[in-house]
């Protein structure tokens, strides 16, 4: 039995852990939840699930939740909140098992210390391992602690890489499905609308995922994932656009085999993989093979996708310009579903914001943090300079 | 350093493993060559190798090379002939690894005497595996020695089975490129002509195994095979049309898992893979993935390829009527080149021959031969009273 703390147990990765936790009762528990700011589905989660602990973001939503847990007779669960309960959860005696999927770098420390207490972790944050790679995996590596990617391309090519040895892996191919604005012309994207780029052809996910997904930083962000994962270099990482996003990822061996990973578009597959390693379940997320006729592919646009050759750049730098692009491309992302900025000010902002950025290598998770307020400031003002000069119509915007 | 013995050296299979062992001379060498009938080529490979030993088909044909090795004053390489001729180059002392490339079940007795003697086997013909799998499968399981398949569909399967354990194998997909005549008009085939049987679409391969293809009957024997070599029901193997021979096969997990391997169609990239195994060597046989389109699947039609069905059926019967449908088809791809029985009167004397055939499991290879030789016997009566009713027109052919 495996006993679970799920950091982020309200947002979609969470509910899904759920949902695999329900329909294997014999393999997973449930030990700690932390939950950000949703009182209502904690309660729900808590009530359902009666943790050893839940946190949420502050002490006041922490308060509702502990006299709606009192009001219903649940007495079991301890309520704690901000940062520290989410240590708390990640580091918590009865946890066997950490699932990190706090969106953004907010996830960090505490997955940072669950590897410390030596927990295994199934990583659903991309953001953690872009932002502080090195760190994480270094710790991983010192404590034996193995740390399963959820992601559906790194977790496709986490169960390719199982066909060869570590230095048999010639390049790490990441399927992309290329997004909404694939084929439109060039000299459209600077019109692209919030609403065009929130509409994802084969994933629901959150907003920023989505827009990422629309401009590739998202693959980009992946490309960094990655190396530091895997431990390769930029260059051995590659991007297949493959739009119907059938095949997850794909692993080239030094020897010419190529192996594939195919399966469902369902987030619960990569979960279950990941809690019940190395094992597998027999599971009802059935691809239908036979009813399989076509797989299409293509070279990623890097005119189109300018945030590829970006994350690239980044992902060589590494330490801090890894940090800036991810939180450039965030305060960029907000910019643009506010209207602040264009679409193709995206990339522009990034562009600015590594620019600028020294190099550097954090070592601490504090450092980490510092350098990622640095560069949140510096797109900031960066957005703001764009809006400042030109404020009315999108065509003008940064 | 592994040192091979190459049986049926101067084949295809035997050719491209000494092309494999030419580019890797720090890895594998030669031992032995069992090499059948071709005099010159046998010449060019012991002069060229210098193994310890050679064998050829008969002792008239051994004799003109030793004569011919003296005269060139190659006095190291010592002529041996017949079937234990095949049987000391398979179990010889020096011998670290087996290529097992003999055609048809001529290479039995030597593959089953190599893996009794605790070698290692390559196998590359899939008829030994049809005939005598429970047997073989047997005696490598006690002795505890592999046999890596050398077949690229069942080589990809062996790549893709790395990656969950046997109990978690749902289901094993191989991949058929359909042949020449996957869209042809059911009502077309009576009429189909040698010379076009013989032409594949993707694989340059030996008359048997292009007919073979073509009526898909190749395809079942790998079904066979795989059932044996995978320890798989027939239920549990599935065959998708993949007209683009890109993608070699897959494996479908109980979790909802699909591994497939991608490679070059080089039959040097199984080869290595089974020579090198558990390590990858770097080899230059690249699939360039960047230029990689499409890949197209479909179901396959059993009433067009009446083959598939038969191999099922023999599948689940085993014994007497897996032997029995590789030596009526034998038989019958030979009458249909030579023009006795039309294209679409293989399966017909396949289907006469499983029918007659009496439910068997042989235990030793000598009954394994038996049961083969029996149904040779039936397949050319079958042959020869079709042949007898209807002499003249192909369309009245059985």
């Amino acid at each position: 039995m495996k006993r679970l703390a799920i950091l982020g147990s309200t947002g979609s990765i969470g509910q899904s852990t759920l949902s695999i936790v329900e329909q294997f009762p014999d393999r997973f528990a449930v030990a700690t939840l932390a939950a950000g700011r949703n009182v209502d589905s904690a309660f729900e989660q808590a009530v359902r699930w009666r943790p050893q602990l839940v946190s949420l973001a502050t002490e006041e939503l922490a308060g509702q939740l502990a006299v709606r847990l009192r009001e219903a007779g649940v007495t079991e669960v301890q309520v704690v909140y901000g940062p520290e309960g989410t240590v708390l959860c990640s580091t918590h005696a009865n946890a066997d098992f950490v699932v990190s999927a706090i969106v953004g770098v907010a996830g960090l420390e505490a997955t940072h210390a669950a590897i410390l207490a030596g927990k295994p972790v199934g990583l659903a944050n991309k953001e953690c391992m872009v932002a502080a790679g090195e760190i994480l995996t270094q710790a991983a590596r010192e404590r034996q602690v193995p740390i399963l990617p959820i992601d559906s391309e790194h977790n496709a090519v986490h169960q390719c890489l199982r066909v060869g040895a570590h230095r048999e892996v010639k390049t790490i191919w990441l399927t992309a499905s290329g997004g909404p604005f694939r084929q439109l012309p060039l000299e459209k994207f600077e019109e692209i609308t919030p609403e065009q780029a929130l509409r994802h052809p084969t994933w629901v996910m959150g907003r920023r995922i989505t827009v990422d997904s629309a401009t590739m930083l998202n693959k980009g962000l992946e490309i960094i994932e990655a190396c530091r994962l895997f431990d390769v270099a930029p260059d051995q990482v590659r991007v297949t656009v493959h739009p119907q996003s059938t095949v997850h990822s794909l692993v080239e061996f030094i020897d010419g085999s190529i192996l594939a990973q195919i399966s469902v578009t369902d987030m619960r597959l990569p979960i279950l993989y990941a809690l019940a390693y190395p094992e597998r379940p027999a599971s009802t997320l059935t691809f239908d093979l036979a009813a399989l006729r076509h797989l299409d592919f293509e070279p990623p646009d890097f005119d189109r996708f300018p945030c590829l050759r970006l994350a690239y750049q980044a992902a060589e730098l590494g330490g801090a310009h890894s940090i800036a692009l991810n939180a450039a491309d965030e305060v960029a992302v907000e910019a643009f579903l506010d209207r602040k900025i264009a679409f193709t000010g995206i990339p522009r902002t990034i562009e600015k914001v590594l620019a600028s950025t020294a190099e550097a290598h954090p070592t601490t998770i504090s450092e980490v943090l510092a350098a990622d307020r640095q560069a949140r400031q510096t797109a900031h003002e960066v957005v703001a300079q764009a809006g400042a000069h030109q404020p009315s119509h999108s065509r003008n915007l940064i």
